[in-house]
């Protein structure tokens, strides 16, 4: 194994930023449980409020309007469920379209029976098609409940950005709910959900430079509002009930903070990519590079190489001290076709392997990273001949 | 304020101990998702996997039944939900029985519509009343569903320990689950799930000395299972989605592999908190000391001092350096009269001062404390005359 590592799996889960680790260390130090009313109490509540307001000014929300969770996946199950209230009066949500590019968090529909749920299509480049949501919107009886939109505002997979203007615009229009699942987007390009673009966002910490264990949803609004999932003390304005994680949102605010100022170098970043998608391309002329023709996240770069398994590529980089992945790193070990690559129509190719980089990553990775491809090629070579 | 402050408010949050916090940092430079097969990802693997085994050792259970959560209001909130299976085939759960001195996160039945919530009574010491549990659970109409009762082992407000193995033979035989809040009890008293104590155990790390943002549900079988309450990712054997939180995982191992080990310690905690409650009484000879008759936590009083409100008492031990609490620290802000004292019949005193200790409390706490509790009494003897 190689003594110096390069980590490439940005999108699984980014490094913990410089910032984020002191803003944990110091709060580490505070004991207290930040409902306590008593000064160190109180310390531990200044913490917890100060994130909620950098974590706010990423997105563009009201601090008012930030609940924390433990992750993104919380955050999903907590929306996309069918008991809301708007105020006080509850509100029954009885359908819920998803895409079928989505994380698993949301694809599988959170909390709705698989009978209110339907899965909308992507094209080859991993949009959303907007003639099957406008269709789906426009089947939906008003008289059953409201209907909920989920959708990826980027892809873990391949990084393709949805054009999530034109799906508001239709969902509102419809008198729906959007919940944009914003984990990978956030910090790498610029959000703001004061223009409309969704009525809630889901935020993940651990892709931000942030700690794991902490996320967000935010809301455009906060009348209307899905019943609590984690239930006992009133915390969180009685959304999200339990001791707040002090420490993790704490590294949670000043990655959002950190994030959010640095966000300009994600053009560097993005010609790092390309720098990237040069090299496999020159060494791979038949490689596949996914969604290529549409918007991309600044990060991230899913290709095929004919020929190979990306699980076997995947190990032969990790040997050569080049941490990549084949897929997503969603669940424990689970190691299959990609759902994203069978939604683009381009489920022949079985697996891919995704390159997902940050402000973090250096020409030094990018060098790593040729020589392990290289060695691969090289072997296939061999192989085919 | 003073200099150097007292925290006597262990039950709300225990001061993460050192080994906690050292195995936190060094969880904290293992930048992967522990679902990456890449070699970062193992190691992150490996950390959750041995904290799972120390967290399984704390409560003598198998390690494949220990789910990790982000806190014990999430077990909660997951145990607390009418839709269990059985292995594959779907458990109707269609009675909750809690004891009116549960905490909130099982106080209020969890996702169990408020018809299928009963609370029993405790009686003068806090003690779960036997006979209101016999009748309830003989009333139950099995035909309709399977019952579960959810009850704290230890009190979080007086530190009352529950009569466990008598509460287990009612509840088996009736055939219903059986989920003990153990919390509070956790690393403070012997806990050992294979000795039929309970179904479910739920876990708390900040109470034991780990960090916020972990905790556990430690099943004795693990075939009898909620259904997810966390959906996404295969993540924790399918039953908690989201990536897991490493650091504070790692946190919650070290804290429940030391607090074993120092569990003999607990008796001079126990000594100590004795000297508090010599203290309160020289001092204060008409204090009430809230269950000191029933079996206690070695680490909590719990008393009022009469014709004195608890928080304004609370702010005067503040201001001279004592951190405690009036009631729990379970919701942001709250300040109200406990439920805990009213459910005892004691709800004429309004408010108590709780008083939770550990491992690190020392000798200067005590005299501290001391220090304040005389001023207050003085200024109270003023206000008297």
């Amino acid at each position: 194994m190689a003594a110096r590592r390069s980590y490439l799996d940005h999108n699984a889960s980014a490094p913990l930023s410089d910032v984020a680790r002191a803003a944990m260390v110091g709060a580490l130090a505070i004991d207290a449980n930040p409902s306590s009313v008593h000064s160190q109490g109180r310390e531990a509540r200044r913490v917890v409020e100060a994130a909620r307001r950098d974590v706010a000014a990423l997105v563009g929300a009201d601090p008012a309007n930030v609940v924390f969770t433990s992750g993104a996946t919380e955050g999903a199950s907590w929306l996309l469920m069918p008991n809301w209230r708007m105020g006080r009066a509850p509100l029954h949500v009885s359908r819920l379209i998803v895409c079928a590019a989505d994380h698993p968090a949301t694809l599988n529909g959170g909390h709705f029976a698989p009978e209110a749920l339907t899965r909308i299509g992507v094209d080859a480049d991993g949009i959303l098609r907007m003639d099957e949501l406008a269709s789906e919107l426009e089947r939906h009886d008003r008289a059953a409940g409201q209907i909920m939109v989920a959708i990826h505002l980027a892809n873990n997979e391949t990084g393709v950005v949805q054009p999530v203007a034109q799906i508001a615009a239709f969902v509102r229009a419809a008198g729906g709910i959007l919940v944009l699942d914003a984990v990978q987007a956030a910090g790498r390009i610029p959000l703001d959900i004061s223009d409309g673009c969704a009525d809630f966002l889901i935020l993940s910490s651990h892709k931000i430079g942030g700690p794991k264990g902490a996320g967000a949803v935010v809301s455009a609004g906060g009348v209307l509002m899905p019943e609590p999932l984690i239930r006992g003390g009133g915390q969180e304005h009685g959304h999200r009930a339990g001791t707040e994680n002090v420490a993790a949102i704490a590294g949670f605010g000043a990655a959002a903070r950190e994030a959010m100022a640095l966000l300009p170098e994600m053009e560097q970043v993005a010609a790092l990519r390309d720098r990237f998608e040069a090299e496999i391309l020159a060494h791979v002329p038949d490689a596949v590079i996914f969604g290529r023709a549409a918007r991309r996240l600044p990060n991230t770069t899913f290709f095929a190489i004919p020929g190979l398994k990306a699980e076997t590529a995947q190990i032969a980089f990790d040997l050569d001290g080049v941490a990549l992945s084949a897929g997503s790193a969603c669940s424990s070990g689970k190691v299959g076709p990609s759902h994203v690559l069978a939604a683009m129509g381009q489920g022949a190719y079985g697996g891919a392997l995704r390159v997902s980089i940050g402000r973090a990553t250096t020409e030094e990775d990018l060098v790593l990273f040729a020589q392990a491809l290289r060695k691969l090629v090289a072997r296939r070579a061999v192989k085919a001949a």
